[in-house]
């Protein structure tokens, strides 16, 4: 349980990273951009925490706000250096699914869920923030812009339980899996790789 | 129960193949229609089930992922004959809307709580899954595009309360209303019927 | 908590009108008029019900209800002389913020939440219905739109405590922090006040 602590913070150190610099572009006012890097940070989670009516984590454990403050100053403070390099955002994004899938499917494990909804759970933990984030910025979301995201998530889950099935150690499951949806991650945007085609014809319906 | 079950699984049916219909026609990889086909068909009734404070009903009932995996796979395999019928976005939606309607304001109905409020879920569960489907793919939601779809909802509602305190079968109920809300909506849009204009001047304000 | 209830149905008075009235100008019908009024005055407590895991309000206590439907057929039928006043839908906005944010810091605070959390509570209480009426309403949420009002709420929950801290009688208090809230916000949009730019460089990022 404390190691899935650990995961979760680091999931928060990336994405309110990840929502700060988001809100950054889009010019907000510092209470804006600490709006959007907490809903980027807590929003898979607390969807998560509230199908599955555990108690919310934030809402007790103060180390998810402080986390939020301290990276979300940092991210403004040190915002021409990030803004520098200009894959920031793909990163933190990218570090903080890997991580929140493994979490998300971790918590569903817990609550003796189907391996199945477990997957849908670790994907649901990892896409959601993002999604909140990238309405609220109004932009389309990123995980309808790239083929290869949520696919990411969901492969990690998957290596999640054919490890575990194998009785491997958590430790190696999570960093395992965890590679696993950021490799994914890594080369489909590197290479541009993309779901099949399903679609014979070129025409477009809209 | 078991009865509720069944409507249930058939409004699942009926918004899977609506949502992966609607997922194709915005060109997605199949992993993008198989999320859109799970939202539209679960969003309604996972607000309805978070805000009774029940358990969500498809963290456990693995019929309802089944039915969604099914259905999205035959949904994209005879997607040209389905995009031959051009209605059938609009045939799949309707079916599930007056489904839902009866399901929703049956779970009201079983935590006691008042027939306003039952109508409010029954018409919540119905139409939510669309307003997300519709967000997701960055539509209008259809519930804001045409005049009278809530309100075929709430019309099927009204009748449940009307029947119900004439002791009537539930399966009669269950029936009517739900005939009620097809029949509503079929005739509103063949007969492009639309509520009475509040609205004396001709003038918009936007 | 009697006088809780006072407040919240004072500001669920406040955001039916506010509600009611954006639905007008969007010419939406009756039925449409309602779902917007509804959203705008339940949707945050709705979320702060749901996150506390308290029993969601609105689902047991009519008073909420009718409220709404009073209010909102009064701005259906009075929409000429209110829409008269071009500040209506500003005015009861804000004193909606008002209200909720007194009503979501209490609610957090009887559930022994952390003051920062409570005041999160609060501004979420305040401003998350109003996010679903813009949303809902096409239009880009008011939060975003304007620098100083997220930030009254904060200020407002800051208040609270400062002054439970020295024992202030609740009722104090509570005329106190709604007062700081709806006196920031007017500020703010009179002098049109914003806050202090974090950017440097004229040029925009997009």
């Amino acid at each position: 349980m404390d190691f899935i602590l650990i995961l979760d913070i680091l999931g928060v150190v990336a994405f309110s990273i990840s929502g700060a610099l988001a809100g950054i572009r889009k010019r907000l006012d510092p209470f804006g951009i600490l709006i959007i890097a907490f809903v980027t940070s807590v929003g898979g989670g607390t969807l998560r925490d509230v199908l599955l009516q555990t108690e919310v984590v934030w809402l007790t454990n103060m180390l998810y706000v402080y986390t939020i403050l301290l990276f979300s100053v940092i991210a403004m403070l040190f915002r021409e250096r990030l803004n520098f390099f200009r894959k920031s955002l793909f990163l933190f994004d990218t570090l903080g699914i890997g991580l929140y899938t493994v979490v998300g499917v971790e918590k569903a494990l817990q609550a003796d869920l189907h391996p199945i909804i477990c997957i849908a759970f670790g994907t649901m933990s990892a896409c959601f923030g993002g999604v909140i984030r990238d309405i609220l910025c109004n932009e389309i979301p990123i995980i309808f812009r790239q083929e290869i995201y949520a696919t990411a998530c969901i492969m990690g889950g998957a290596f999640y339980f054919g490890l575990y099935y194998f009785n491997t150690p958590n430790g190696i499951i999570f960093v395992v899996s965890f590679a696993v949806v950021i490799i994914i991650r890594l080369l489909a945007v590197v290479f541009k790789i993309s779901l099949p085609n399903i679609y014979e014809s070129k025409t477009k319906d809209e």
